[in-house]
């Protein structure tokens, strides 16, 4: 159903990712607060994908995924199942490029999500929360329309697209120590492993993932892509589980994966609000409770962090 | 009691004010949003000032105003009454010159307000909330202290500060038909006046004020100042009247001052927050607000928007 080249990225291939994919996406600044340098005593360089097309790093990955495919596999359209960023990205990346973004949602999805999905043109399909009922309505849209699934992260065009992002922040900062990715399904910080090792100078890359979602980090630590059953936290972009694709790569070249409560979660997430006057939604803001939590280990250090989208519900705050 | 100039700025002066602050205030970004452009049928550009330092354009005129005295005048401290960002700014900016900044600050002041003078140093004596108890109270701090009183608009050197913001636009963008600053008290809508008449190429200046605080938009009308009378807005930064500085500049240099009402200055402000990730202040939103109203003025137009601040309690929104 789905033709995929089966190798991981080369340098060249992220370096041609960014060439197709720069009309299109922002070159998102890099910030910095002395006020946040000073409570964790590091200094720290914000990548701001919150200020993103769609409010998220997704763009750059749906981007590239759509404008890889020739135009007789784009005529059908594109397909996929999210009820997150990726669905706004792809169908935005759809609309610029002229052809239809079939979106499998959940009918749980939060009515703020579906807005934007139909704000960028996608043509939404509801479904049963459960996964096989997304995976069975989706399949069945694909042999409908003929559209071309592309997965949210078990894609290596996508991994490509998402690796521009450090790529950027490597071309920007000189010789951070760390990159700091969230992790969900790894596509983001299986790029960013990619770029340091491409681009970087003996960066070492650490993801960081919520407690309550930590199949990655045990998936790292015991080398077996864990399921995530019933993830329990407030960052709702990083409930998905690693797949073979982004595995391979973070297990090869992530230096470690940190997890941190929800409760630092969202105080991070508020420090960037505050003093940044950013809005970061609360997946965005886990880099940065990861580097409050271990003083120790970046204490001096100048770290990278991904802020990766800044799409929250204001009217339904945690605080 | 103070010695101020009584010359209105010429561009000589706000240059050297340029100069002399760029390297204690940053150079803010300006933002776009398609999205946003598409609601306005026109083409905005933001001017993030809610990304200055403490997080509002009023350190470009508190850092120029301390700098400006001599080391003489500087030893004993500067001081002033304010409850709001003027306060923070020039905090902040005497403990960069390793100073005092007295404040007088009503009791009633919002608890985060006073913690934001605190954080920058200052040293807050409350009074009473009458303008009567302000002015007693700040005259004992500077009789007993020697401090120099700052006015938060009603100084030249204030007023050449907050110009170097349009001067920046002017130098960023290619030739604007419009620059929409919010006018309180004058310093910003003066200051951006005079960088219009002086670095601009034909382009109009336009201040934007609350409908519930429209003593600016009267007082122009009518060519008298009027005080500002029981202000009842959201926009809390812009309760303020002219002064006799201020007052002079707009009436020679401003093409129009636009009211608008709190409602939609509230929806301006969701459309910054949701569309462009940014936390902008109620006072910060009034130019969109006023270019949403007018849809006859700006259609087609390409404008220049102060986002003059992001100081907002985030657990207290309007919505």
């Amino acid at each position: 159903m789905i033709a995929m080249s089966t190798e991981v990225p080369l340098k060249i291939n992220i370096e041609e990712a960014h060439r197709r994919i720069k009309p299109y996406i922002h070159k998102t600044p890099i910030f910095t607060s002395s006020a946040i340098n000073e409570i964790t005593e590091s200094e720290l360089f914000f990548k701001c994908e919150n200020l993103q097309r769609v409010g998220a790093f997704k763009m750059r990955g749906a981007v590239n995924a759509l404008m890889s495919l020739s135009g007789v596999q784009l005529q059908k359209g594109v397909a996929t199942h999210s009820s997150g960023n990726h669905a706004a990205a792809l169908s935005l990346a759809a609309r610029m490029n002229g052809i239809n973004a079939f979106i499998v949602m959940p009918r749980t999805a939060p009515g703020i999500k579906v807005a934007a999905v139909e704000s960028y043109g996608g043509k939404i399909t509801f479904c049963e929360s459960t996964q096989e009922a997304r995976e069975k309505t989706l399949e069945e849209i694909i042999n409908k329309s003929g559209a071309q699934f592309i997965h949210p992260y078990n894609n290596y065009r996508i991994i490509e697209g998402q690796a521009t992002c450090a790529k950027e922040i490597l071309e920007d900062l000189e010789s951070p120590d760390f990159l700091v990715a969230p992790v969900g399904g790894g596509g983001l910080l299986s790029g960013t492993c990619l770029s340091a090792a491409y681009f970087g100078d003996k960066v070492k890359v650490i993801g960081a993932e919520p407690s309550g979602a930590d199949d990655a980090f045990r998936s790292i630590r015991d080398s077996v892509i864990y399921p995530s059953i019933n993830p329990k936290t407030i960052a709702d972009g990083l409930l998905t589980s690693l797949c073979e694709r982004t595995y391979e790569i973070i297990r090869e070249h992530v230096y470690k994966i940190l997890t941190v409560e929800d409760e630092l979660i969202i105080k991070a997430m508020k420090l960037l609000w505050e003093r940044m006057k950013l809005i970061v939604e609360p997946s965005g803001a886990v880099p940065l409770a990861v580097v409050i939590k271990n003083p120790g280990l970046f204490r001096g250090k100048r770290v990278g962090l991904i802020i990766s989208g800044g799409n929250v519900d204001i009217q339904n705050l945690p605080w």
